[in-house]
């Protein structure tokens, strides 16, 4: 079985099954089944309530595979005999591993955001309407393929605007959380604005562009030229194969660059004359790696093929990287080849974070390109996202969780978000109960904050989108989702709209007060409010005196 | 197909395959194959140079999966198709994709730590020796399997540590990196010593024991009594069934807790009567939860059943639940109940990490288990482990990479690791060269540290261990891996063994003075300066002028 062809029946990870979820979602599931509440109607939010990375801004993601996931949803055989055995379910009633093994998802529905989404604190990524049993039954694993998806995704994101238009590169899969921390990190950092990947797995499966060169241990492998010295390439000036060390002596200033090295970078020339870039710092970058990088290179030239570039993985990037740069410039007014290296890459690359893109950015440097592993690939500054999954309606009733922090009170009811512009940019998210109508264009709308009375402001959309669409009823998908390029344009699309101060990066936010809103319409508001009074009076009488 | 089928065959994610690797390793084996080096002999080493959580050790974790990789190795043809046609290898000859696809592990060999083992820097965890192309090949898998395995054993075992002798859970599925970065954090924590996981797909593939209760969605599912009045359970004592609700009433102090709560008890107290554990905090855990939980449990008493326990998920767990323990208390004293409460669990989440165990177990508290999730399962406090795999040996001479910064400096050859012990207690880790002899027990031996040549001590061995066995050899396991409950007693035995200054995870470690020495052979100490020294002179007499 190959993964490309799994991957279009079912989640890329074989991993991802009704089985990859908590216990606790079948003994739950288990004591609706007893109280006769399996099959009321619920309704589920998924959301997060504060920005990773200290940011303004989350992209959401995993809805793909979220999909996916539903689509073939079923418990098998096998699974129900492990549930049965388990300590936790061995005195349950038969009746209810049959209706595990016969529940599907032809009674869900789900309304989503567009994946790729801009999104912010409690607005609903997802939205599941269906049997209670079944909502609680999915959370998890609808909980694992958005939290790290979408943050991976937003960390590449942050990422690319620090990096300033200089293509960035995946680069992580050998420091990743496991096989798949690894292939969803490529996935999703794609998604986000990356370029590529090294990881061949993740570029076979998901159609993203494959990168890479090679190792230092390519370089240790060689000991001597000797290795080379047989070595041939098809030299297109003069139409004949010929060996190319000779060549490259031709161009060698010094025979103090180290030799090994010299003998790995012609090793690597014969291999790829077409897209040769070499690692430079295995032993000096300035005094052997670039010199010898450079001899390659002219011989390279004298056969007709173009050197591709270097890659920097030690010291001070950006200033060795004009130190390299110079060195190329030099070589060309001396050998007066055309400008031979003008359009050499220089790929920067060894524990790059955010920080330090955004102070390279800041400085004179030559990079074109970074490769980025493990900060990327792992989160490093924040690695995990708090996604939430909770019950705001049951048996057609809103439910609510009252809390003492304001920011974990749940809004409750069925509800539908719009994005309302001014003058076409994003001007803050409103909240307002599903059966209200959509906000009119032109139009003053009343927005309030959900927590804070006074707090309410009247804007007049000159556009509106509704946020949360369905995507998923009646068992089926409803639409295609969009290919992986098409939330990447749609990424970029939204960081270009977006006011800048929303999608700057280097911005500490307050999670008590962002800068963009998220409002809700007056009706909501009162809603709430309202809820709030009644559970507060029904149950808590006694003990507010 | 079922996982737990598919787990015997090959690795448990079926995404680790040969393609789970990055372009640079078939680059470099595509210019090791033109250069005729792809089948030179080769030795590889993974490590690490510093352990994580500024910590004294390491478990290293992962092999096993690493055997079942290895075993199944091979390229599909499908595979060969995708790479033929990635642009970097499109102009590649086709003879090299023979190579690949005829590629299996049969010349491969592998000397490796036991599973669980308690690791210190530059130790090498897994020795490769075979040709030099297809130790390059796996390269990135192996470290991809390696990493997070040891990382989250690692942290899960400091946990076990900080929470002294209060069973630890995992519970951190939703918020993992990805599908198996919850899979294999439940499967390497349970190594690490915790008595279980709620990840049910875990629990299924490696037998792990399965662990959980409800959520707070549970609890907003019900509205009022009327849910519940309907349902029935069998009173033991009477041999009858019959309505519980009316029983739980009866044992009622206060109509002033939560009904709904009260009603989500009442259910699941009906669907587990023999392991009844109510999550307490969903409105208030003292006025609410706990009460409420007493009614269901005396009532549960009456049926001739015990409950099992609560769950607390916010506030001052610590402080929480000492007042939790006095209700308890204080009903056993007004029911005279026999100690009904005595056994009562009490179960607590929210954030926990190593600093908060730590600080609990310093503490006065009536925990009875933790529910650990985020900061267990990504590691927050350092996400990623920075296992290096590096080439020591090829075409039978030893290799080395000089670095101007010692801790990256690479001890060349083939070598072997010994614990050495003094009355019982690992007293150093000490490398030598392959071809060395076994330390002698009770014979002086001069241990060196590798870099500084004033520090080298003369020790008497009591005890010594090879650390590196061959595990794989001809395509074959040579001898089965532990299982995974021998793996978790085999940490638990080196845990109790190590000097407590090692296992101590409240100290933080100098990375360039750790307390455990790491120390080489005399052999090995005089091997790496002669061959330093030569490289020294071969490539940079210009350069040192």
């Amino acid at each position: 079985m190959s993964t490309t062809a799994k991957a279009n029946e079912g989640p890329t990870n074989p991993l991802v099954t009704p089985m990859l979820t908590d216990l606790y979602q079948i003994t739950m599931a288990y004591a609706y089944w007893k109280s006769g509440k399996v099959n009321e109607d619920s309704v589920f939010e998924l959301f997060f309530r504060k920005n990773p990375f200290k940011g303004e801004f989350t992209l959401f993601c995993g809805l793909d595979e979220i999909l996916k996931f539903l689509k073939v949803f079923r418990f098998t055989k096998d699974d129900i005999e492990y549930l049965k055995k388990t300590p936790a379910l061995k005195n349950s009633d038969a009746g209810f591993f049959d209706y595990l093994l016969k529940l599907d998802t032809s009674a869900l529905k789900v309304r989503a955001l567009q994946e790729g989404s801009v999104v912010f604190p409690r607005i609903p990524m997802i939205i599941l309407e269906g049997p209670l049993g079944l909502c609680q039954l999915i959370e998890t694993t609808l909980l694992n393929l958005v939290n790290f998806s979408s943050l991976v995704a937003t960390n590449a994101t942050r990422m690319v605007l620090a990096a300033q238009k200089v293509a960035c590169i995946e680069f992580g899969l050998r420091r990743a959380q496991g096989p798949d921390g690894g292939c969803s990190a490529s996935k999703y950092s794609y998604v986000g604005g990356f370029v590529g990947t090294s990881n061949i797995q993740a570029g076979k499966m998901h159609g993203i562009p494959v990168i890479g060169t090679h190792a230092h241990a390519f370089v240790q492998a060689f000991t001597s030229l000797e290795d080379v010295e047989e070595l041939e390439l098809l030299n297109k000036e003069s139409g004949n194969t010929e060996k190319f060390l000779p060549h490259v002596l031709k161009h060698r200033k010094s025979e103090a660059t180290n030799d090994s090295e010299l003998a790995a970078f012609i090793s690597y020339a014969c291999a790829f004359p077409d897209t040769c870039l070499c690692l430079a710092d295995t032993y000096d970058t300035l005094r052997s790696g670039v010199p010898n990088f450079i001899s390659v290179a002219l011989a390279l030239d004298d056969f007709g093929y173009k050197a591709n570039g270097i890659r920097l993985d030690s010291g001070d990037l950006g200033e060795l990287s004009v130190q390299c740069k110079k060195l190329f410039t030099d070589s060309d007014k001396e050998t007066n080849r055309h400008n031979l290296f003008d359009n050499v890459k220089i790929v920067a690359s060894d524990g790059i974070n955010e920080k330090m893109l955004n102070k390279l950015s800041k400085t004179k440097h030559n990079i074109t390109g970074y490769g980025i592993g493990t900060n990327l690939v792992t989160c490093q500054a924040q690695p995990a996202l708090g996604c939430v999954y909770k019950l705001v309606e049951c048996k057609g009733k809103a439910r609510m969780k009252f809390s003492q922090d304001a920011i974990k009170i749940l809004i409750p009811g069925r509800k539908t978000a719009y994005r309302l512009y001014e003058d076409d940019k994003p001007l803050l998210d409103y909240i307002a109960l599903a059966e209200e109508n959509m906000p009119e264009i032109g139009q003053p709308i009343i927005c309030c904050n959900p927590f804070v009375k006074e707090d309410r402001k009247t804007c007049t959309p000159s556009k509106a989108d509704c946020l949360q669409n369905i995507v998923f009823d009646k068992g089926e998908c409803i639409k295609p989702t969009l290919s992986l390029v098409e939330s990447r344009k749609y990424v970029k699309s939204q960081m270009e709209n977006f006011p800048s101060e929303i999608t700057d990066f280097t911005r500490e936010s307050d999670p008590k007060n962002y800068l963009y809103s998220v409002m809700v319409s007056e009706k909501l508001y009162n809603f709430l409010h309202e809820l709030w009074k009644a559970e507060n009076e029904k149950n808590w009488s006694e003990n507010q005196k």
